[in-house]
């Protein structure tokens, strides 16, 4: 893991900023002859495109990706993949009263600490645009995971969980949250509603599901599949917190209550009573659903003016007026899925690398 | 990152299973000149060994490090430091009935699937005696992280948690649990009792605090400072959460209750009203407290007889009789402090070399 | 080193195929607040062009390269620069009928065997094409290298060595052949033509140096400057040695005539009688001249027909029609710069993370 | 490739110093289930041995190395691979007198100007004898890489070469030299002898060997085999040039002289009419002989005075009294062989990685 670029042999690069141009990444790694067009990119970036509904930012990006390299007569050749989309709808008369103010809860200030420059058109390379590469990284990383199923699912917005004995995966595409319990799903869009009028923001949870992963991919120490995951995830823009499994709830259960007792299928499968795991022991995938978990703080461009500093080290206000996400935490959805497909991806070459004979699924005995 | 190392300019690889002759270390890209002996570093193993209460393993390690290279009369040199701890209470017979047997909650099964091979004496690998070495490590990365303050505390146990306006940094050495609050040390004590002699284990909360951390550490995207010290964390055996700053409660905050509004000090420094951020924004260090969270699922190993599969394939039921810490939380807050440590110190290397002039401190006007 | 990336903290992945609809890189960890703008790259992308001179291949690209992202106001911010050329003149007719038959010297027979698939066109992605982006990412690097001057030369070709008593660093900018001695130039000439006319080829030997190189740049096993030079410069298409100073002249001298006396300067510089070593000891620099020659085997596509085989394992000969250079030496001289240029901006961006007190020049006594 | 470790998935980390109390590496990522016992290493280190004939240094260490972890019952298990060898003969006295000087040839001055420090007793870190570790390091690699044979040679002593009429392997292992021509080693025991009555020393040229590698090894563009065989190589103490197949011989020749042609061979392989690639095309194995060689300087440690500085900055004469080999490039051969198996093991990983399906043989067609 470098400054831009996310994992090791299936590596991807992303550059761009939100207001220059262009934005991308370079896909390397990727194994050769696997279809791959324009076509199986899109959709997934549609998912997160702004402008779809009222509650995300009603930017117009068309956000169309193109294959520039890596690709041979819709085949993948085993050489870099460069995607690119270009930026059409930037606004940079929005941005200019920030130029030089410190908006609270962005990344202005550690990025002029550190760098002595910043591009602040639109929050320059902080800005969430970027995570529209990682979804178009993701949506490869998803070919080279042939029988590999990840969703995603807003769990938590504000205050307020879903009824988790309400759960369809089917609700989730059809409302604008990606909330998987249609009650769950109404009375968010009425705090949402009310969030957005008053300026306001909220934060949320969301949840992250690997089927069908095969076990053996992570490594004991460092390389620790969870540890990439939890890594993955925390990159995501605004994101503060991460969980596997039963994450903190955990810390409350006793040993008994938080084993996963096991026993043998009919087909020498091991089965697991629960998964309190959340498919990973030691670093290791198990065979079960991967089950990831992270927090998204609400979005810190508000319309209620914030103190802060310039720098010239004068004390402001700062109000954002821009248009403006009143939940990141939705957008944010697909951006997890990426994430953890890109984390798949990378530890299943590695692993075979390392592994070429292991079991694909958890049977036992295992030769 | 990779299967058994950690960072990049400054990096660590452990090696070693628990019953082998020996377990270890390699720091490499260490400055030079920083004066380093093994007293640097033993206390802080003390800090971590067991046998030291009767809350955690009765093991006896003497856990003695050794530098085997990288210093010269008493100074580090910049060549790889090698760090040894000889394994001797050893007694292997204690775990041969689960040579064949899957302990739930263990990584016995997945490194199986993995590596069709395992050394099964005291969990091999996956042992915790393995954190001894990134103790050890980050011991050594505190030595180039002058001026930089790194605790932890455990924070809650089981179900319960520390009253934070009863703080004391003080009581945590004072106490078996690291706990900084007297009277949860206190309830702690019986409660661990308790789940000691009914056999049953329990979870925890550590916080790790580092102080005086310059800003400007981490990059923009996948170098993220708080993805690292996620990945980090979970890395850490029995890690199933991780949280930076405010952590998943930021998702149930407004954007105005979430908001870190800045404000001068007298001496050009940017100070913060509150730091739910904790110290980083946009993966990058404000020179606030770096402030982590992570969850320990309670001990697998448990009295109480789980269902399980062994290596054939058949069901069997797993009791584990080996000495066993009933929270393993604890001697995680050690571990917490190192693994932060290494972070840090890997970050301050990056920075410096890719921005030799950025200020060290959160001064503005910058230059 | 991955499989498409170079550097560490300085750190270039280019992608893209020699007939695909760009070319570009992706420069990661530039130090911010350099001047960079396109009129600072293109001048050397027009040394490595094409179409300049009969010698080279007639190719018309214009190579015109834009910065998409990485810069504001002119000045580098620390994030990611991509560069991208967009590929104009592509006669993809021109390659048909080596798309099933494998050319001698060429890459096509390993792609296929390693990938199952290839873009013959032009080569696809091992077409010299690529090596654009090297010189593109090359310039950047000089921005980090201030003070330090890297230029090549071609020294050999064919048989024919120049006459270094006769070296004029002003002759390689005025002959086709960047040759530092105008008599060897003109015999090569002659050489050179009568080659393109018998639809032949030669190969070449190019000398690049670097000068004003602080000290200390490189580590002492792995991280060796001149392993990482080596590497640098045996990755460049079609070369087959590499040389660090005296090369494999040394092997036939004694140790006396191989030691590079020190003696003090005025100024307490250490000065050196010899420069044997080419700027490099013990895998780290020495303030000396870096000194670094490799060899590029003849053009591999000649009119002359070869026996071959095709994918279908028949027998078959081939004959290259396309336009291609006689001496692809000479277009390696900015690439070998460039290559050079990269390798050090890595080493000094990771030599000052871990020694940011260390002297830039070779001072005694050195505190 | 860091500081000090070398290689992706098969990974090596090196450490100690010559007179430290021990010398070590760690083997990280090396296949599980493969037999491993300190028999499998010690023959090729008791090849790179000093004190086996007068021609090489009269130290006398016995070599003998350790497994700390990572094998069970006889079989590696996938993890960490940790191998000591202790220091025993270490007479610190002789190094005395160049504590403050520094020598030219050696690395004391660019350690001191980098690192402000350095174990000055027997070169420390980049005395010869961390080689030893690498030897070991590379008979791990050798069991990763089965049906594969990797020899070496030396092939030139002095301007002395050998009559490759003449080249028979088994002589190699029948004189001190490594020599695969009776004659030359008969001519070099007089060349050798007089060199070290009179304190003088020779350089080398080793050439190193590896029959059976799989076709397929390797990547495009920055991972290229040759570009890593040649860091790995160059990256051996001493060594100032490397070549792959007819190296920079390959600049004198014609693009017709050049070609290797193809042709099939009866049981559906391609074979080839020469080899002048040295069984790299485009970066990637053909399947052919792996063939490089590497130029070793002579002995900069010699017994006729040399001017030189001190660290105080004030003009000396150095001349070394320690035991040392007049031709350091004879202990060179085993270890450019090791270098040779680690890059080709950790290929070999890094290609089933992304390409699981690739041929193990240049067959044709390929499905």
């Amino acid at each position: 893991m470098s400054h831009n670029s996310f994992g090791h042999l299936f590596r991807v690069t992303t550059w761009g900023e939100s207001h220059g141009p262009a934005i991308g990444c370079v896909v390397d790694g990727c194994p050769p002859r696997l279809a791959l067009t324009e076509a199986d990119i899109q959709p997934f970036l549609d998912r997160r495109r702004p402008g779809q509904s009222k509650f995300v930012t009603q930017r117009q990006e068309p956000d169309q990706v193109r294959i520039l390299s890596g690709t041979f007569e819709g085949l993948t050749t085993g050489t870099p993949i460069s995607l690119l989309i270009e930026n059409t709808d930037q606004r940079s008369k929005d941005y200019g009263e920030i130029r030089d103010r410190f908006r609270p809860g962005h990344a202005d200030l550690t990025y002029d600490l550190k760098y002595g420059i910043r591009d602040y058109r639109g929050g320059g390379r902080s800005s969430a645009r970027e995570t529209a590469m990682r979804v178009a990284a993701g949506a490869v990383a998803r070919k080279v995971l042939a029988g590999v199923t990840i969703r995603g699912a807003l769990v938590q917005m504000g205050p307020d969980r879903v009824d988790r004995a309400h759960w369809d995966w089917a609700a989730v595409e059809e409302n604008a949250f990606f909330c998987p319990d249609p009650a769950a799903a109404i009375r968010w869009e009425a705090m949402l509603t009310e969030a957005r009028k008053s300026g306001s923001s909220l934060g949320a949870v969301i949840e992250v599901v690997a089927e069908g992963v095969p076990p053996g991919l992570g490594a004991p120490i460092y390389g620790k599949l969870d540890a990439d995951i939890a890594a993955a995830l925390m990159g995501i823009n605004a994101v503060k917190g991460v969980e596997i499994g039963e994450g903190f709830a955990a810390a409350a259960l006793t040993g008994e209550g938080n084993a996963d007792e096991m026993r043998m299928g009919p087909d020498g499968r091991v089965l697991f009573g629960d998964n309190h795991a959340g498919g990973v022991l030691g670093g290791i995938s198990t065979g079960q659903p991967i089950v990831a978990r992270f927090a998204v703080k609400p979005t810190s461009s508000i319309l209620t003016p914030r103190k802060s500093v310039d720098r010239f080290g004068q004390e402001v206000e700062v109000l954002t007026k821009g248009r403006h996400d009143p939940c990141v935490g939705i957008r944010a959805v697909p951006v997890g899925e990426a994430m953890l497909a890109l984390v798949l991806a990378d530890h299943l070459l590695r692993h075979r690398g390392q592994n070429p004979d292991a079991p694909t699924e958890a049977r036992l005995p295992r030769n």
